[in-house]
């Protein structure tokens, strides 16, 4: 429900609402209150638990979360069976305990509800973001919000404000990419469209407050920046969907100078409570707590654990279960914690969960429930989004599209009908419990009728398959489309029995691709029939062979259950491509850290003697179209950019080509000199633009001193004189901050 | 002269240098003290100087700091016309400047004094690091200096004490690699043997403070670390280093938390000066301050760089000339900096010229210099150092040593006959212009009369050669040696007359061996003959297939004028290799970093799904020997380390073989549990034994409680209570950590 928005926060709700918490924490023993502070799941982690594990811990515990459902590990994924589960949940947390305290149900609906059947499954996030569409993004909010809540869930784990700055890592596609400000701008629309679902449903930003910068790309190791780069490359989304009222904080795995972050008081206290002024509830990503003892080192055991994030700012253990309560109770009764303490915790789930109206109406209806996922425009919106999502990085002596009339078209590679690849992880994993069209059949479906459209795997994902049978079709195909890339994933690339041994591609040292892929590619290349190469994966792949050598290069991230037709129209013209690289892509994995954002240096012998700091095979923020955009007239509505002030930035493009088209206008900015070093230039605005051939637009940014804030070492910002200068295209313009001082 | 140890600093001598600064600070005008912060060069960097311009500069200005010869750009190399050069330089100052105040000429005397012809090239440090002899490097420091004071040179740029943690960097060859400890201990023992010297010559410890971490790998690039790592991995060298007395310090030229060490107050004001107590002089790194407004972007001009390092604390600008003079004058003339900060650091100057004899005879005896220079002892250290550096990393099925009496031996590839390479950088250049031995002509010197050593190119470092003569006669050999690795290069592998377009290997990008290089390995391996591979590199480079196909691998760094008969030796078994790797060698740049000093961390969905955080392709501390030590008995002589107190470790080596051999002995420990993350072991101790066949020994360690502190986050240190570990070999002990608290 995320969306404080004045128009719809009632007095009176947030009056019923804190005397309900009121008047039942006055009512709770200690053991209830410590219960409304645990969760549990359905499912075989660690340990299994059924549907009446968790019935039990609800009826006879009063344990305040369940996730049933909507998540990898669970059995449930039949949409009606999962809402029988919901409702019964409720209805014994309501009638069976003693203070009829309703459960709340959080899920993992990532792109989607999607690990229930018959949802809509949407592109991942790096997919989003190459779509640059505040609106996009905030509608596949509402309509996530909107599933997950016609089965019962009450909060959706999301959305994720981590920033991605090593492609090494596992969870890049489900971040908005390398950029800050996109992070934001599109967590923040995710926020705002969660909020804005008819249904009420809870918003959680994580993982906080630098998920994205593990060390050598590791998920959940270190992170080491510096004190400036943390407020300036990972906190800002956090600060934007903050703003937004999302309901939730999840810190983050790893530690961060040290201090894991789920016992950091200096992160979950000092900076989300003090400085950022978060006032909804802390619940541990899932082991977090667990892991201070388990792997971090910085506890004795887990009631230390849980002393020491609890103490720290963790309101809410997700899988605590009964340890948690035990030990919670313990610690109070033992003085270590002030029970004043857990009510100020308590509060704020309950309060949460009467927001959410759960008091009220904790139940849902199978039937509407039927009609709501996967409803014709909700699998619409899918597909618009994968369209949008389309980058095409190559596009060599206009290779593409190719004409959909061709006698015979080969589709090949482990990609090419592997709709459970082109989803992603964090869904369903079985081919029949997913309802997306393969890119093999979206081809089929978008080329004319006298086309043959052949299809040979060619390859699977790291291990050779009938390599002799691709390379026989291509010679006699008009086209080959040969789809590489990544299968899908969780965390590091698991798991094993989809991804083979912990060395096998995909995983954390390997962005290149393994040679059953490569050999595909370059055998189809040899032919010598025109050939695109379309990459589903999840992060940016280094291909120099294939950026040299094949003329046509479409990135299409994770497009998700509409996205085998969004490729297929995308290379054969029906739909014109206007995605933009969300992270740039580098020539290897020797050449990361590669980013837009990078800090100018010296180059003590010279600069020609250094490798660039930033040359990678494409750039953040490319993309190409069918047509082509002349931009002209960059130029600034002031000479002077004052403290507190603001200037408008216009420039005008014009649709130069034959075919409408889309183009995403992006206006970078940096200071060329102040107090501190800072970034080279960053993506300050973006916006979406439709023009049809011959007509051209003006666009018109706000840009505001904020902007133009310098982080200083101490982690405060402020605005300062000094030369700034900004850049769209290739065009430039300048301006002056001039501070108050 | 480095050593201020207690029997060698008089009273008198202190006092008869405080009066004599306090005598001609009260006689200086302004300029001539902002003279004193400034200093000169001869030869071509951005401007060409010959000697008469910095004879002009201390004659006409008094000019203080003068390098004539020394470094890389002067083109006076004869050791003869070089001691001429510096005692004109000084007769000028001592009699036709007002104040008769002598000049004072630092050299980079990196690995010996290395830019001069007929003195003694050492191995570069990263060698000296594998040998792991605080004995040794000591006596290279002493005759470093030696040689460096017998040319009239006042001060050597070193010791280096910047930690290598990412092997990208193209200074990893200048560091001890990556141990904090391990460089701690070897460059202070450097610096002692500095302040050994019978001639008084001063050291420099750079580059403060941590120079070795550059994102990317990029040569002065900023250096993006947490605050604990910054005074866990990168601190702890400077201040062993500084506590031997060391006279100066030089600052990075990166940026650290978006400050540029040249112009941080906090680095060279708060933390060097306030917590560390150095109370010598800091001079810029070469261009280091008109980098701040040339490439960090944090000052205006070079007038505004100049106010903000020095307010900072720089207190020499090493090539700043009259135009730092200049400025330095109005900048005091307008009030913006004070005259008795220029003072302070005047005083410092002229205390060091006092302090080193320059007042009483700053002259040098050009005789008495050609004895010294590159005398029978000096070369015989270098020899012994190019030894003791030798690692064997990969012997498998006893491979080595070969016998010196086979028929035919094959010496290929690009660094078998290159002793420009072999030395490395920061020497000379010409082959006629260095003494060395080629691993070639090692080679031919150390096997039998009757033996043929063929010598085939074979292939360039990035370019083929004639592959199919070395081929052929790897066919006709009986064993092969190939010698494969970098040439020399500087800073980020420049410059490019040597080392071709920045893309070409050496580069920063590349770990791996270039094509023509692997070629060369790979077709030789196929012919059958036993093949030994020689990596001469300053790196360690990511040589997986070797590693899987070639059964001998010793790794010699850049072995210095030594080396060709160290290699030699050892591959013929008249030396028996004793190194240890002072850097983990990694498996691709992908697994980057690659440390054994890492933090613990969480593995969200099980370790088994994740590439380990360290698996190296050969750990830090590997090496092995043609004999074989057993290792029993680690033991602690108490159960419980105290705050303030030490235990002895103790453990028992036998050699187990059948020939005599020296090894180090390496002990590690670590942390169990502690408040915050901590590594999981590091290096705490080593120590180097010799033993004869079946004999054996007990080496003690002295652990104390300092070497388990704990640096927190707010880069403070405590000894706190809980588990610790020890681990010499694969023998584990423990220890229990009791604070007062």
């Amino acid at each position: 429900m995320t969306a404080h928005d004045p128009q719809t926060t009632r007095t009176d709700e947030t009056s019923e609402t804190d005397d309900r918490a009121e008047e039942l924490l006055g009512e709770m023993t200690l053991r209830e209150k410590a219960a409304q502070l645990a969760g549990t799941y359905v499912g075989t982690m660690d340990e299994t638990r059924t549907v009446e594990d968790a019935e039990e811990l609800v009826r006879d515990h009063g344990i305040g979360f369940v996730t049933p459902f909507g998540y990898g590990a669970s059995p449930h994924r039949d949409s009606t069976e999962v809402v029988e589960i919901a409702n019964e949940l409720q209805r014994i947390a309501r009638e069976e305990t003693r203070l009829g305290i309703p459960v709340l149900i959080p899920v993992d609906a990532i792109h989607g509800h999607a690990y229930v059947e018959d949802t809509t499954v949407f592109p991942h996030n790096i997919g989003v973001a190459a779509a640059r569409d505040r609106s996009l993004a905030e509608e596949i909010g509402t309509v996530t919000a909107t599933e997950a809540a016609a089965t019962g869930a009450g909060l959706t784990y999301g959305p994720t404000c981590d920033v991605a700055r090593d492609p090494r890592w596992g969870r890049t596609f489900e971040t908005f990419g390398e950029s800050p400000y996109l992070c934001g701008e599109l967590a923040a629309a995710k926020a705002r469209g969660i909020g804005a679902a008819t249904a009420d449903v809870a918003a959680m930003a994580k993982h906080f407050p630098a998920y994205g910068g593990p060390e050598r790309g590791e998920d959940a190791a270190p992170v080491e920046r510096s004190v400036s780069s943390l407020y300036r490359d990972y906190l800002p989304p956090f600060e934007k969907v903050l703003a937004e009222g999302v309901e939730g904080v999840m810190p983050s795995y790893n530690c961060i100078n040290g201090e894991p972050s789920h016992a950091s008081s200096h992160w979950l206290s000092s900076v989300l409570r003090d400085e950022l002024g978060f006032e909804g509830y802390v619940a541990s990503d899932w082991n977090g707590i667990n892991m201070l003892y388990q792997h971090h080192n910085v506890a004795r055991s887990q009631r230390d654990a849980i002393h020491k994030s609890f103490t720290a700012g963790v309101d809410v253990h997700s899988l605590g279960e009964l340890d948690h309560v035990d030990h919670l109770v313990s610690l109070v009764e033992e003085g270590l914690v002030d029970e004043s303490a857990i009510d100020t915790a308590v509060r704020r789930v309950l309060r949460l969960k009467s927001d959410l109206g759960l008091f009220d109406d904790p139940f849902v209806d199978a039937a509407a429930s039927a009609e709501t996922l996967g409803s014709e425009s909700h699998r619409g919106l899918a597909l618009d989004a994968a369209r949008k999502s389309m980058t095409l990085v190559q596009n060599d002596d206009d290779r593409l599209p190719f004409d959909p009339e061709l006698d015979e078209v080969l589709v090949t590679g482990p990609n090419a009908d592997a709709v459970t690849n082109q989803v992603g992880g964090w869904s369903l994993k079985e081919e029949d419990e997913l309802d997306g069209t393969t890119i093999r059949e979206g081809i089929e479906s978008v080329t004319g009728p006298e086309t043959t459209v052949r299809y040979e795997r060619g390859a699977g994902i790291d291990t050779e398959d009938d390599l002799d049978s691709a390379v026989a079709a291509a010679e006699e195909s008009d086209a080959a489309v040969v789809v590489l890339g990544e299968n899908w994933y969780l965390h590091e690339f698991g798991p094993q029995d989809v991804n083979g041994r912990t060395e096998q591609f995909p995983n954390r040292a390997q962005l290149t691709l393994p040679d059953a892929q490569r050999d595909l590619l370059e055998a189809v290349h040899e032919t010598g029939t025109p050939t695109a190469l379309v990459l589903v994966s999840g992060r940016p792949l280094a291909v120099p062979w294939a950026a040299e050598h094949i003329d046509a290069i479409l990135q299409a991230y994770y497009p998700g259950e509409g996205g085998g037709l969004a490729v297929a129209e995308t290379l054969f013209g029906r739909h014109n491509p206007s995605g933009k690289l969300p992270i740039s892509v580098p020539r290897s994995a020797g050449h990361l850290p590669v980013r837009h954002d990078y800090l100018p240096h010296p180059y003590p012998i010279g600069d020609d003697e250094h490798l660039p700091s930033y040359d990678p095979l494409w750039e953040f923020g490319h993309g190409l179209s069918y047509t082509s955009f002349d931009y002209r007239d960059l130029s600034v509505s002031e000479d002077v950019l004052a403290a507190d002030g603001s200037v408008t930035v216009s420039v005008t493009l014009a649709n130069a080509g034959e075919r409408a088209g889309e183009e995403v206008v992006q206006l970078f900015g940096g200071r060329e000199r102040s107090s501190v070093v800072t970034p080279v230039e960053r993506l300050l605005d973006f916006e979406r633009v439709s023009l049809a051939p011959g007509e051209e637009t003006t666009v018109e940014f706000a840009v505001s001193a904020d902007d133009f804030d310098v982080v200083r070492p101490d982690a405060t910002s402020r605005f300062e004189s000094g030369p700034l200068s900004l850049r769209c295209e290739s065009l430039d313009a300048s301006l002056e901050a001039v501070a108050d001082d």
